[in-house]
């Protein structure tokens, strides 16, 4: 694949632009930043307002059977007739900010196959257990990440200029501690976290699970990972981000699984991370070492741990707002402002 | 004054509807303390959508001419033109957020009655320097702390249920680091910052002129420390501030200025705190410490340091979400979801 070039020339007129708004240079911080980040990958000193797309993308986990979740994984599929019937978190942020929605079946264990607005893309019903055996095979990991892409495509093909993946996946912080403990180079201890609210003694299993599992595939290559330890959900996120930095498009990385699922796609093409954005700090453990490894740096910390892309969507409007201020705000000369003297 | 009462009956009610609601306990951070914390400010467990207002006050500062700022007084004129043009940052944010905004003269050297869109308040023409004796007389201040209140009484009157204030001013962040370090009780090393942009050398002389006047101050009551090195713009914001905790309507804290002008607020009604939410952690020395004095926490640092209401118009979408979430959200009852089970 061939990761689209981000125009650095472009991000340089920008910052010119910038320094010329009322105001004093670099007094908005972050928001600055933002703009012309966007200036740069959309290819435009003023970029464009922002047209979201959210795809959520459900998977189930056999490594359920050993008990690391809080919750059944039945309710990955109850939760995707949620997304269905728009009463889950990430529905009411998506209206928020203005995105579309899309609801993915990559892997849940249920049948969902009557559900109004669900995409049925079903690869294999739950992964195996990551602890005894591979999650998925080789080509089981690679139609999943396909999902991913086509999805991506879809998305811009309809006109999104950002991409934010979403997901649910009862077990899927145990996968996706796996994933980051491996390819950030990082202790089970360190990464993993209580989830959707394990106890003490259920992190310590998660601990023990984790740990076992990167034992089992201590030998064996970082591109095996992803089919190894990951989730069908996961592996369709990565592809998800693969193919817009394909084409072109930035994303906005959400928290612990989207990062699990950001390493794995940089796993895959490293220049990925150049069309990524990161939006929270999870406060599920070891995600921001996820984000150092990715070198990415998140925008808020509003110690979320839900997943389904919302705290990617819930930034959206903070994007909004440093593009319309980088298109609409008056320069120095246009508002007739004395320019700065000597101090 | 009476400060409005918060309902912590409320409070409970809305904290049990976020654990009912499709999602782990707790998993939406900080956005479920937002959304319970207007619920008991509105008195209603579902608060209503937030219609936002935005004062922006204006007035110079005769301390500018001991050279500490990086832009001439002229410039808070001028700005205030470029609020009435719809050219600012405060203009571009506040239609990102649907906020009505109105802007207020309250002491403004140049003459700006001429000028659609900027109220006619003017106290005096800029304070005294704040140096060599008081910035303005008691009757002065008093009479910025009523613009303040009438300002926030209309706005309410207009169906507001947000309040913001900003600030122009050159000059005003040598007047809040005053306020911030007596009111505050921090040193002016830890609390002087670059304002809108001066060098290392400009930061020490305001450093210095600080100190100079704190030193001038140091017998007099704390009661005073506002129209002794205060600014009539934050006057005004502390009127705002003490109205909308009178009449039972929250605020929304800015950055540097806007603390200085909470801590004044709280100076004359302790109370008034507990209707203010911290924005975001301006990039100016000592606004983490003014937030730590007034008992609160922001929500976001992006490094900012414009003032305007800026910080605390670009979150309002962030408390939209929060609200929104708590009230549109389905409950696991409502879902069909299966509850948590035991780890």
């Amino acid at each position: 694949m061939t990761v689209a070039v981000v125009n650095m020339g472009i991000e340089e007129q920008a910052r010119a632009h910038q320094d010329n708004l009322t105001k004093p240079r670099g007094a908005l911080g972050r928001l600055e930043d933002v703009a012309c980040w966007f200036a740069a990958r959309q290819g435009k000193k003023l970029p464009d307002r922002l047209n979201p797309h959210i795809a959520v993308f459900a998977g189930d986990h056999g490594v359920c059977e050993e008990g690391v979740s809080a919750f059944p994984s039945v309710v990955t599929g109850e939760m995707v007739k949620n997304f269905a019937r728009g009463g889950a978190a990430i529905n009411v942020l998506a209206r928020q900010c203005g995105a579309s929605l899309s609801v993915v079946d990559v892997g849940v264990i249920s049948d969902l196959s009557g559900v109004d607005g669900v995409q049925q893309r079903k690869v294999r019903s739950g992964t195996a257990n990551l602890l005894s055996g591979a999650a998925m095979t080789r080509d089981e990991c690679a139609a999943a990440v396909a999902v991913g892409r086509e999805e991506a495509k879809a998305a811009i093909a309809a006109g999104a200029n950002l991409l934010i993946a979403g997901d649910m996946g009862i077990g899927n912080t145990t996968a996706s501690a796996c994933i980051i403990c491996r390819l950030a180079g990082a202790a089970p201890e360190a990464v993993v976290g209580f989830g959707t609210g394990v106890d003490d003694a259920g992190r310590s299993l998660k601990v023990d699970v984790v740990a076992r599992a990167l034992q089992r595939i201590a030998e064996q290559a970082n591109d095996l990972v992803l089919q190894e330890v990951g989730g069908l959900e996961i592996a369709a996120m990565a592809g998800f981000y693969l193919q817009a930095a394909e084409s072109g498009v930035p994303v906005v990385i959400d928290g612990f699984i989207a990062s699990a699922a950001a390493l794995a796609a940089r796993q895959i093409e490293p220049l990925a991370c150049d069309w990524m954005l990161a939006s929270h700090i999870s406060h599920e453990n070891g995600h921001a070492l996820a984000l150092r490894a990715l070198g990415l740096s998140a925008l808020i910390d509003f110690e979320m741990r839900l997943g389904e892309g919302s705290g990617a969507a819930l930034v959206v409007p903070l994007l909004q707002s440093a593009i319309a201020l980088h298109k609409e705000m008056a320069t120095f000369e246009s508002a007739g402002i004395s320019g700065e003297v000597e101090a």
